[in-house]
């Protein structure tokens, strides 16, 4: 636990791994590519999913739960969508194991057991949801439907990284279905200023809203909206994607609707997720070489309180005095942990808690006790004051609101810092190199030159941002005009 | 929604059915076995789910997440378990599909994906978790572990019903690691009660606690408590159940920690569960021939209120009332749905809310308006009144505790009045014929008494009770003494 960590200058991605596992957020497991998601870490993901799931049925959704497996004669129904996934999905075949006849202590699939037709752990669960709107679906009266399921999906990625890209990974995906073109269009870009505001206001991590280029969005998808943040090793992370998916899906599974009018229609969709994977985006945002740095709204204890003492009658004395003051702060809405075990000492508990980014913590020892005080220790600036006890809950109550806002600026100062405008691809290569970050450049509009900057530089069009000014400009890599300039990356 | 249910007395099993759709709770999926929740059903689960996690929480527990799947030979580590579920389990084998090359629309296994071990769908995670805890145990200090993961799991099961039994269901697991034999004693005795308390504060449903005999254990456990209910139809069905699972795991992966006396010890575990099989409890505890009946405390919408209108200016003064008189029940904690959708008639949504079990509804007409009263109708009692406006909140709130009071005495006297001392096999045998429910017994203790009385019977032991006085007496079916009864049925 005192293990001190790479340097994030040193090694980034050494820093990244070492905190996820010290800090105890996840570990590798012995499945290949997926992860275990530890106590810690998954604390964190529940008051994410808390208010994630509160925002989502303020705005009219509920939620449901649909099968793990899809029949692979529904997955490959919609076409680009089965296309997009089958190259790394995992498949059922058998549904029974037996004892190997080799070897009694080993098992082995038996092969009478073999499955008429295969089953694909969902990757994603359009299809089987849109074959099950299918029985929903008759008139303009069982429209809109606005549901959302939390669950594990598996994608067998070939590389995989501890949050940021896992063979199963917890998400949430929305399913939506609609009269009209226009209705699912307005859900996809609500869906996306829902996730855009909660990055912004609870992970406090500044996020451009924008539409993904052809090349980049979601398999089945006709316009994919997304939030794109920005790390602090100057690379980019989709943080969460919005997908109006037009009438494929209605068109595959045939998902037709009387209109008021008595025609039939095929009805409209959306999909649109937020993963695991923001865990990552949380911890490259803030933390530091000392280790995690949490937002308040998002920490699990925000405030923890370590006593400082010696013998048993002291840490009596101060536990009293420790618990009045933690019951004072739940009180005014604050989450705290008094830490009393005497199996570890203070110093090795300020070094644990520093790296799973508690906000706040408060050592008492006997001389605060003689003089009234408390010590109070910043965890994202590192600093130290003496605060007396009578206005503990007030001071804390204050950085609470303060701490949350200032970890926003920090970020968005850096974004503006890592944004640059570029009009030649001389420029555009040379920022990439030196200091990377988001690049705003004109783009022709064509897959041709985006694949080619990508060839070139491995950075990608991240977004093209929706609140941008129109701007006639040449496409920094072909010359061709363009009217607007778009966001590029190198990304996660 | 209007279609009549089955009555139970005529063929219970299709009312079962037939409300679990029509209520709008879940539907059969295109996966084999598998099951859609509905929102309306998901909506109950939730409820179910936060009443549940708060208890664990308050007992010390904290969650997390473990790989959806079990590599093959970590599952055959654990022979007991391995065995039990090998049966019925779901095989990935390949983690890819390409393009079938005879048709260019589908999509087949790809050959040359193949993984080298094949991965089993987790029936229940222990051989995953207990391999993972291997590395987090070292000394006493690391001990207990108390850990509980929401989740979803497969079991092959070759009959299956909404709820009661499908391929996949969605549960909670907790798996603990302990220092010594009698605190995962403890351990899984608490849980146990936790369930327990459970069932009968929230659900409504009085249980029967107990030990399982040892050919209904757990495979892998030493000793499994459980919780039993009883259901309308006379037939028991388990409600959770709480494995003491000796070190059985900790001998199968090789967990051991050194204990204050420096001595490596096998730890000792514990896994306890329950799942969406808890939702076929409640249907059928408490439902009638008009839909379910819910108990306040888990109804996603306790109160409905239905406006009675001709025209627009009508329902314009009446929402006005109905709005009010929501919000003031709304502050006093009561969750209220106002449905004031034109596109269905006062009839249709009584006849539907009824089906779905709503406690209370609340209409609201012209007359009502004009003498400052509403309709109160109940749905356990299906009985009707005028009430006061200003009434309202406070009646409302006292029903929502007799309701969930009188729906437990109900139940329990049901269970009273459906369990039977029987001392002789004979007697058995016709109670089981004429009556069904619970019977007390006396049995030797042997396995082989066991089953032979499942056999002629088709009757099992649901548990040997906790709280059951000692008796001497003699088996009812092969004259060995006996020290207890224990308690029988036929089961779900």
């Amino acid at each position: 636990m005192s293990n001190k960590l790479t340097e994030r200058k040193k090694d980034y991605s050494k820093w990244y791994n070492e905190l996820v596992v010290q800090a105890d957020l996840a570990e590798n497991s012995a499945v290949r590519g997926c992860m275990v998601i530890k106590p810690y870490g998954y604390a964190i993901w529940e008051k994410m999913q808390a208010q994630l799931d509160k925002r989502f049925k303020e705005t009219g959704h509920q939620n449901a739960y649909f099968p793990l497996f899809v029949p692979k004669s529904l997955f490959e129904a919609e076409e680009k969508n089965a296309e997009g996934f089958a190259k790394e999905c995992a498949v059922v075949t058998h549904y029974r194991l037996k004892t190997d006849p080799n070897d009694k202590a080993k098992l082995v699939v038996d092969p009478e057991a073999k499955l008429e037709e295969e089953l694909v752990v969902r990757p994603t669960s359009e299809a089987i949801i849109w074959n099950t709107y299918k029985g929903w679906v008759q008139s303009y009266r069982d429209l809109p439907i606005l549901i959302n399921q939390w669950a594990n999906v598996v994608r067998w990625e070939m590389r995989t990284r501890l949050f940021l890209r896992t063979t199963e990974f917890l998400w949430q995906e929305g399913h939506t279905a609609h009269a009209t073109r226009q209705e699912a269009l307005i859900e996809a870009e609500k869906m996306n200023d829902v996730y855009a505001e909660f990055a912004e206001e609870f992970m406090a991590i500044p996020v451009v809203k924008g539409l993904k280029s052809e090349s980049e969005r979601f398999a089945g998808a006709e316009e994919t909206y997304c939030i794109e943040a920005l790390m602090q090793d100057g690379k980019a992370l989709q943080a969460g994607t919005s997908h109006f998916l037009g009438q494929n899906f209605a068109k595959a599974f045939d998902v037709k609707y009387a209109s008021k009018e008595g025609r039939l229609e095929h009805v409209w969709a959306t999909s649109w997720g937020v993963s695991t994977r923001l865990m990552g985006a949380l911890i490259m945002t803030h933390s530091d070489d000392k280790g995690l740095v949490l937002p308040p709204k998002l920490a699990p204890n925000q405030v923890v309180i370590v006593p400082i003492y010696k013998g048993e009658e002291q840490l009596k004395e101060i536990s009293k005095k420790a618990n009045e003051l933690a019951s004072e702060l739940r009180e005014a809405g604050i989450s705290v942990k008094f830490d009393d075990r005497d199996t570890h000492k203070p110093g090795w508990k300020f070094a644990q808690y520093e790296l799973q980014g508690v906000p706040l913590r408060i050592a008492i020892g006997p001389k605060d006790l003689e003089k009234g005080t408390v010590e109070l220790a910043r965890r994202d600036t590192l600093t130290k004051e003496f605060v007396n006890q009578t206005d503990v809950v007030e001071k804390v109550k204050g950085l609470m609101v303060e701490i949350q806002s200032i970890l926003f600026q920090k970020a968005l100062d850096f974004r503006s810092e890592h944004t640059t405008k570029v009009d030649s691809f001389e420029e555009f290569k040379k920022v990439l190199k030196t200091k990377g970050g988001f690049i705003l450049a004109h783009w022709d509009g064509t897959a041709e030159t985006e694949t080619k900057i990508k060839e070139f530089t491995k950075a990608t069009i991240r977004c093209i941002p929706l609140d941008a000014e129109k701007e006639e400009g040449i496409c920094m890599f072909s010359g061709r005009p363009s009217s607007q300039r778009v966001l590029f990356a190198k990304a996660y």
